[in-house]
């Protein structure tokens, strides 16, 4: 029930029953929420703090409006295990998800100091830069921006390319197997951003939309292979994890 | 050098350069960056560009404000390692910044569907919700939103009372060791979100600003001790994971 006491405003009080609901099993994917009047009535509020209940589940990619028709419960976030290396067309389809890779931009440019530093090459080596846009039923979901020396990057965009003819979904960490590179690990940073107006382009988001971007270098033991930032959609995917005391 | 037959934006170009050379360290924490002026004739662009690039640094937490004194390169982001369960303090510590901890509520309320599901209890059974603020350098950094079924909640209460009296900062994590539970294992799932206003007020942010939202099941063996959303301020917080193949 809502709570006019409480200093947590009605719409979002609103937004967190709708929520519980979903979370409950009581309203199930692709479910039609009851209407803005249905609401009204329900809980004694205008229609104004209906609204900015079903914006706010909205953005939190919790329902989905069509316009004319309805708002339905949406698919639930796409969920990916953190503490092993997973393969992006799997934990996709887990989620029911039918998962596509697309080539952004694909070019050869010269290291700035930044990027010697991170693949252990000189200043004005060659680099491959690849940018991929993962998708998921045919969204944009995961932007991901790679950085390689240019020989191993070579290899890999064959296996790109290879992948795209075939249709195959991927993400770069998928190549590597079809190449001759052993990567053994990855080191990786978490962090929420807001979409600039590049990225907000690529994900179909408005400037400023949370992401998550993951920052991530492939290593072969001390050899750097790859620098990489993904950008994920906040409202579809989220990473999971098992910590040990 | 900006090139202005990029796609990208001429003031989202200026924010790189600046932070590449904060990355380079060519800038340090506490240089003053350039000014307005000086940055408009090195890279031949209007002051509008320029404020755009300063404000967008500053929105990434690259880059501080201080009216009319200047501009100066902000501390880095706080790291935390996420393959070890970390101290609050330390984790802070770390990166030279003094932490502490705040009550911003504590309260009994009846469990709910989805709190009794988590915790493993009865509905309208009572639970311990803790709202811990968890700052460093007296600003707000995260904050911490737990439910214990009600007798552990009361044994964590009490060493957070004792904690607080004593001025030691703590995370709900930090506090175990004080009782005679002792947490196993915790699930953990990251996601970025927007800061709703309830949010937003507590961490000193505009409604919609990226938050890193770590949800948090603590265990004991097969019994789960504490339910725990934990927003974390995006542009001063980032976590690093390293995976193996």
């Amino acid at each position: 029930m809502l709570n006019r006491n409480d200093p947590i405003p009605l719409y979002e009080q609103l937004k967190s029953i709708i929520e519980d609901d979903i979370k409950n099993g009581k309203l199930r994917y692709n479910d039609q929420i009851p209407s803005e009047r249905e609401l009204c009535q329900q809980f004694n509020v205008s229609r104004i703090t209906v609204r900015q209940a079903i914006s706010l589940a909205e953005k939190e990619g919790l329902v989905q409006r069509l316009h004319g028709v309805g708002t339905f419960v949406a698919k639930p976030k796409i969920q990916q295990e953190l503490t092993t290396i997973n393969n992006f067309k799997s934990t996709l389809e887990k989620q029911g998800l039918l998962a596509s890779t697309q080539y952004h931009d694909s070019k050869v440019i010269s290291s700035d100091f930044q990027l010697s530093r991170l693949l252990h090459i000189d200043v004005m080596d060659k680099v491959l830069n690849l940018q991929l846009v993962g998708l998921g039923d045919d969204s944009p979901i995961v932007f991901y921006n790679s950085y390689f020396e240019y020989n191993i990057g070579m290899k890999i965009k064959e296996s790109a390319d290879l992948a795209i003819e075939k249709n195959i979904p991927f993400s770069t960490l998928d190549l590597y197997e079809n190449v001759e590179l052993a990567p053994t690990h990855v080191e990786q940073t978490f962090e929420s951003v807001a979409a600039n107006e590049h990225v907000s382009d690529i994900l179909h988001v408005e400037t400023g939309f949370p992401l998550l971007r993951i920052t991530s270098i492939v290593f072969q033991d001390t050899l750097p292979l790859e620098y990489k930032e993904s950008y994920y959609r906040g409202d579809k995917y989220r990473f999971f994890i098992t910590r040990k005391w």
